[in-house]
This record gives C-alpha cells, sequence and structure tokens, in this order.
C-alpha cells in the first residue's frame, strides 16, 4: 500500500448521515497497517438493539465471520469493532483468539458482555493481527464515543477503496418516522453469492431481530448478490443491521407494517452495493447488465454474472468496444438454457443482435457513442422464458493490474 | 489487429513434424481479415480415413461445430478445411449457410462427399464468414497439396497466438511404428470444460473411429480440460483426431493394445495444451496448480480451476508476489468441501502454510526467488479426502488489458 490511488472516476459524494439515536461512534489511528490515517472503529449500541446479519459463503472464513455468525444466535447487539488492514484471515488459533481478546476488551470499555461484541476485519489475509495494538486503543475510543461521525467511520473502515461509501434513508414505521443510517467498503476480492464485503447499517427503528433477518437476507439478494467486480469471493464479506429501537415506534414484525422500511433498506443495500462497483479496482465504467427472457430467474442471474465476469467482455468495455460477439460467448459458457438463434443483444438500448444474428441495417454510431460514457448498459434477451435479473459490475483495465500486482508490497 | 504481438516469453520451437502417409496438406492467403500471413488451411485425408472429435460446450456454439458434430456420426473424414480470422459465429442462418456453401467446395476439388469435410473457423464472431473468399482459394489448394507441411499448416490457423504450436510422437501398435502429428491454436477465451480451442491431430494407425473417440476424449479430458487462461469457453473449440490407417498395423480397438498409442497421444495432447497456455494472452510465467487431499478427484479439479481462474491469484503471480492468502481465498470459493483449520499452500516446493497457519519458522527467501522464475509451481493440501489433480494456467498482465481492450481495432 504505496501512494494512494487516484478516486475512481464513478465516486460518488458522501450523503449528510444524521445522528441515529442509541449509535454512538468513535475512530482511532491504532497503526494496524497503514500510517496517517484511522483504521479502527468502535460503535456503541444502546441496550436492547437487535441485529441481524449475512456473511461470506466463502468455506475458508476469517475468524471474526466465525464469532459473529456464533454471536448472531443471541439476537442482541451492544458493540461493533472494525479494524482495516488485517483480515484476521487464516491464522489458526491464533486467529481466534485474537478474536475473543478484542472483543472482551471491546466488551470491558462498553460494560457488557462478549457475546454482544460484533468484529469485523479487512485487510491482507494470513497475517496475525496484532491484538495488542487495538487493546490498546480502546480505551480512548470508548472516551472519545459520541453520536453522529458516520462519514469518519466510513473513512476508518477503508482499504482499497478511493472513497468513503454511505448512505441514508427513512421511512415510515408504526407512526414514526425511523432513520437508517448505512456505511461500506469494498473494491475488490467482491463476487456475488455472498454477503459482498463490509457492510454497516443502523437504524433507531424498534424491529425484532428475526425480521431484520429475513429482509436483510431479502435485500441483500437482490443487491450485493447481484454485484461482481472480479469473481472472487471475499473470506471476510460481512453486512450487519442494528435496530436501536430508540424511535419509539411500536414493535412490529408484521409484513405489511415493515413494508417502507423494507422499501428504505432495500434502495439503501442497493445504493452501497453500487457505490462498491463504482469503487471496483481500477474501474472506469460501471455496467448494468440486464438478462431477460431466462427460463427462470436463476437462470437470468447465473447468465448476467457469466457475462459480468468473463474477462474478455470486461476488456471490451474498457477499450470502449461495443463487442457482443463476447457477450453472447459469456452467455453461451453460462451452461444455461439458451439458443443462439434466439439470442438477441442490445448496448445503450440499441438492440445489434436480434433473433441469433445482427439486425439488419444496424447502424452502430450511437452505441460507439455510448461505450464512450460512464455507464454501460448492456441488455440481453434469451427468448425463452419469463426469467429476469439484473447485475452490476465494472471493466477490466491495466489499473486492476496495477493495484493488484502489488497490494502487499 | 494492427501491430503484431511480441512472442510470448514462454514461447518453445516448434519440433520437425514427419510427413504422416494419407495426409496432404496446402495453406493459402485467403485475406478473410489479415494480410500478408496464410490464414486457410485444407487438408486431403485418405480413403477411409477414421475420425474422432470434441467441441465446445459453449451453449451458442458456432455454425462450424454444428456441422462437425453432424459429420462425425460417419466416423469417417476426407477433408478439413480451417479459415483463420472469422469464427463464424452468431451469424444465424447464413452463418450455417456459409459453412454448407465451403464445405461443399472442399468436398468438389477433393472428390469426395460434403458429409466427410469437416470445416473449423477461428477469428471473431458476429461477421459474416465471406464464404467466397474461401471458395475462390480452393482450386489453388487442392492443386498445391502435399505430404509434410504440418509447420505451415500451424501457422495458417493461428489468431492472436504469437507462436505456432505442434508436437510429434510414435508409439508401437499391431507390430507397426506409427506416428501422430498435432497442431493447435489458442491463447485467448480460453477455459476448461470442453475441448480447448483448435487442435488438429493426425495419424497413419489404423484405429477405428469408436475406439480413437473413446482415447480423445478421456485424453483431452486430462490436458485440454485442464488448463484455463481466462476462463471464458470459447464458441468455436474443436479437437479432431483423424487417423488415416497407411501404416499398415492390423486395425484394433482392443485397449490393451492401445497403449503405447494411448500413452503418445495423451503425450501430445498435453504438450498441446502446454502451448495453448504458454501462448495465453499476456502470459509471462506458466503456472501449475496441484490439488490433493480434496474429497475426490472431481472437487480438486473444481478448486485447482477456482485458483487458476481467480483475478486476483494472477495478478499476484504477474507480480511475483507469493501471496498464499489469495490461493486461500480462491479454494473457500469454489464451494467444494475444505476446512480452512487443515489447509496447506506450497509454492516452489516451500510449505509456506500447514494445518491453518503459517508455518513456523517460515523463510520466504527462496519462495520469493521462485516467484521471479517463468515456471511457477502452486501446491495445495486440502487435508481430507484422496482427491487429486493437475491444473495449468498463467499470469494476469498489462498484456491481456492491451490485447483484449483493441481485439476488433
Amino acid at each position: 500500500m504505496g501512494t494512494p490511488l487516484p478516486v475512481s472516476p464513478l465516486a460518488l459524494p458522501l450523503p449528510d448521515m444524521p445522528p441515529i439515536p442509541g449509535v454512538r461512534l468513535a475512530t482511532a489511528q491504532a497503526g494496524i497497517r497503514y500510517k496517517g490515517r484511522t483504521d479502527l472503529l468502535l460503535a456503541e449500541l444502546a441496550e436492547g438493539t437487535q441485529v441481524a446479519g449475512v456473511f461470506t459463503r466463502n468455506q475458508c472464513p476469517g475468524a471474526p465471520v466465525t464469532y459473529c455468525r456464533e454471536a448472531l444466535s443471541g439476537g442482541q447487539a451492544r458493540g461493533l469493532l472494525v479494524n482495516a488492514g488485517n483480515a484476521n484471515v487464516f491464522n489458526g488459533i491464533a486467529g481466534a483468539r485474537a478474536v475473543e481478546e478484542t472483543s472482551a476488551a471491546a466488551a470491558r470499555v462498553l460494560g457488557t458482555t462478549a457475546d454482544r461484541i460484533f468484529p469485523a476485519s479487512t485487510g491482507v489475509i494470513g497475517e496475525p493481527l496484532p491484538a495488542h495494538k487495538i487493546v490498546a486503543a480502546l480505551d480512548g475510543l470508548a472516551a472519545d464515543l459520541a453520536e453522529g461521525r458516520f462519514a469518519e467511520a466510513a473513512r476508518a473502515i477503508m482499504t482499497t477503496d478511493t472513497f468513503p461509501k454511505g448512505a441514508t434513508r427513512t421511512a415510515r414505521l408504526g407512526g414514526k418516522l425511523v432513520t437508517i443510517n448505512g456505511i461500506a467498503k469494498g473494491s475488490g476480492m467482491i463476487a456475488p453469492d455472498m454477503a459482498t464485503m463490509l457492510a454497516f447499517i443502523f437504524t433507531d427503528a424498534a424491529i425484532p431481530a428475526p425480521a431484520l433477518q429475513a429482509m436483510l437476507a431479502k435485500g441483500v439478494d437482490d443487491t450485493f448478490n447481484c454485484i461482481t467486480i472480479d469473481s472472487d469471493t471475499s473470506t471476510s464479506d460481512t453486512v450487519l443491521l442494528f435496530a436501536t429501537g430508540q424511535a419509539g415506534n411500536t414493535p412490529t414484525a408484521e409484513p405489511g407494517m415493515l413494508a417502507d422500511f423494507r422499501r428504505a433498506l432495500h434502495e439503501m443495500l442497493h445504493d452501497l452495493a453500487m457505490m462498491v462497483v463504482r469503487d471496483g479496482e481500477g474501474a472506469q465504467k460501471l455496467v448494468q447488465i440486464t438478462v431477460e427472457g431466462a427460463v427462470s430467474h436463476a437462470s437470468a442471474r447465473r447468465i448476467g454474472l457469466a457475462i459480468a465476469n468473463s474477462p474478455l467482455v470486461k476488456t471490451a468495455i474498457a477499450g470502449e468496444d461495443a463487442n457482443w460477439g463476447r457477450i453472447v460467448m459469456a452467455v453461451g459458457k453460462a451452461g444455461e438454457p439458451a439458443d443462439r438463434d434466439r439470442l438477441g443483444v442490445a448496448m445503450g438500448g440499441v438492440w445489434m443482435a436480434q433473433a441469433g444474428g445482427i439486425v439488419p441495417g444496424y447502424d452502430e454510431t450511437p452505441v460507439v457513442q455510448h461505450m464512450k460514457g460512464r455507464e454501460i448498459e448492456i441488455m440481453v434477451d434469451i427468448g425463452l422464458g419469463e426469467g429476469r435479473a439484473v447485475i452490476w459490475t465494472c471493466d477490466l483495465t491495466h489499473g486492476y493490474i496495477d493495484i493488484n500486482g502489488a497490494y502487499r508490497s
């Protein structure tokens, strides 16, 4: 991690995130790996805070993921402790001990038990976590806790991110207006089929943990699980949703009552997921791939991911080449039902190929113009059924090679 | 296809390939896409030649693949017609007509029927094949047919290849010494689970088509299907094996009698597959990944491919970084049984991690030296069973982005 990376051309500004009653934050420079920046976040959550979480499906998860899965069974949270720079993955029994040690220390400064602390770590894999640096920073963090501070929190959890990521929403719930804030980090080792990278969402709503969990799982499936940067599934991916219950609404788990909250949560997860793609390592273009006419939604998703993960499609987009032949190849390699003689491909709203061949009189001019933009739209019509999915990715550029050929140096 | 690409640093010289009785070859500059080089190959095969073939599993195969699958049912071949520069894929009914037209013309000049002609095309997808240029060249090709010429044939079928690929072997069969020559092309859009790219193998052995087919399918599964450059499965991949029967051996399909031929064929398929990886687009390093201790051979193969297709592993190798953490990540994302606390990772024969953590006293020095070489060896021990697989790939470098960001320009 030598010179800082240039900010992604697809970056979005951080919104103003209001304080969430029941959430107090503090950040510190613990010197875990990075110098001259914050790398540690402590969140104190009000007594009675309900929690939901989804985690990586990688078979070699980090020690903090294992710890969080266990803690989640209680449904309650009093603290969140996140460090950047070291993922504490593949450190064997020492890794598990480091999580226990830091979580116990966080519980101590927050006056709670370790099973209500949720730890998360992100950064390099396979290097021992310097737990003592985290423990040493905790007293100062506890003394510094304050409401607000979401922007600082978003910055403290970054690794190869080039911009901080946050979103805010409000929703009507049980006669009250509740607020939801979310922060996220991630720009490489991003692939779907999991809760991608780290995202932490805070709300003052009163919603019991099982209902929170159901909404989070569904929301992540349609947002974070539909993005891919490089097809590589991180060992540390964690999305946690904390509900402090301070808004004063009547606690409810009734789906109809939760409709507006669900909408707001889904919008926020979508926003955060898009920010992660926009900060894809080396990304110059944001790509939206819509697959229609597949035999099922699951089939459409797999086809969309095959396109989004194809290095040939991604490099063509980087080269501003409307190379629909590579999209056809990627559809075919997905292993899903497809018939080349029914297939259609559009870019920027212009159908280039339909019914298995180039559209007669196809004029490439508007497509060439579209490919020069920052946001690329690809639509594929499989022509077999009603299955539909939308997948988001970024292009594959020299920047990705630069960043990942020298990550540890 | 502007300036020619520099020759891969992993290139191997083309061996001397002796004539194969019953095989006559000719090449021509048909101007299909490239200028100033040959791009068309005609092979005449002796009456009675037996043929076997394996093809892409891409669901959107090229028109020549569809044609060959049909022709293969007859088990006999009299001609092979290959063009480079245009894959004749996704051209709808016009694509099928172009194959029929060129195959019929080839049958005419060879005095046979179109169902004994095997066509293959490689190059850009979705542009109409200029069949008239191929047809116009056929009379000249037929007049020019001669024995030998395998080196010229290997050159005529190249696309983004930076060196021609060929191999030769001999085997004892039924009291005779038979010869096997093979040529191949391929450097991008290479992924396993299919007969990767184009490879044509010629032998003077007398072996009936069903026995040839069984040996070819098994051999391809352990060689071409164990290589990957970019995880992208081509629409055109074709491996054809022609046996002219001119060696005078007693025709046999008996497995024991075929043992030496099977060995020689397997070695040749391995050599050709390695040449394709060595010419991987932008490749600077050849990577061999051995996975042991998986719950089954199939599981080991899937884990090996997850490692070989991981952009993060491939860029780390390009950066000469012995980043075993990314290998752990790739093992975990494969979705196969794995236990991070039993996992071991070695590079260049040095175990860096064992039983879920870094090896005590691990000295990175010899590994750093190994990573600077051209041939990188990775070994992963899953620690669960007896499953084993070997996969070959190359690193992911700026060269891949350069080549594929500008392929059509």
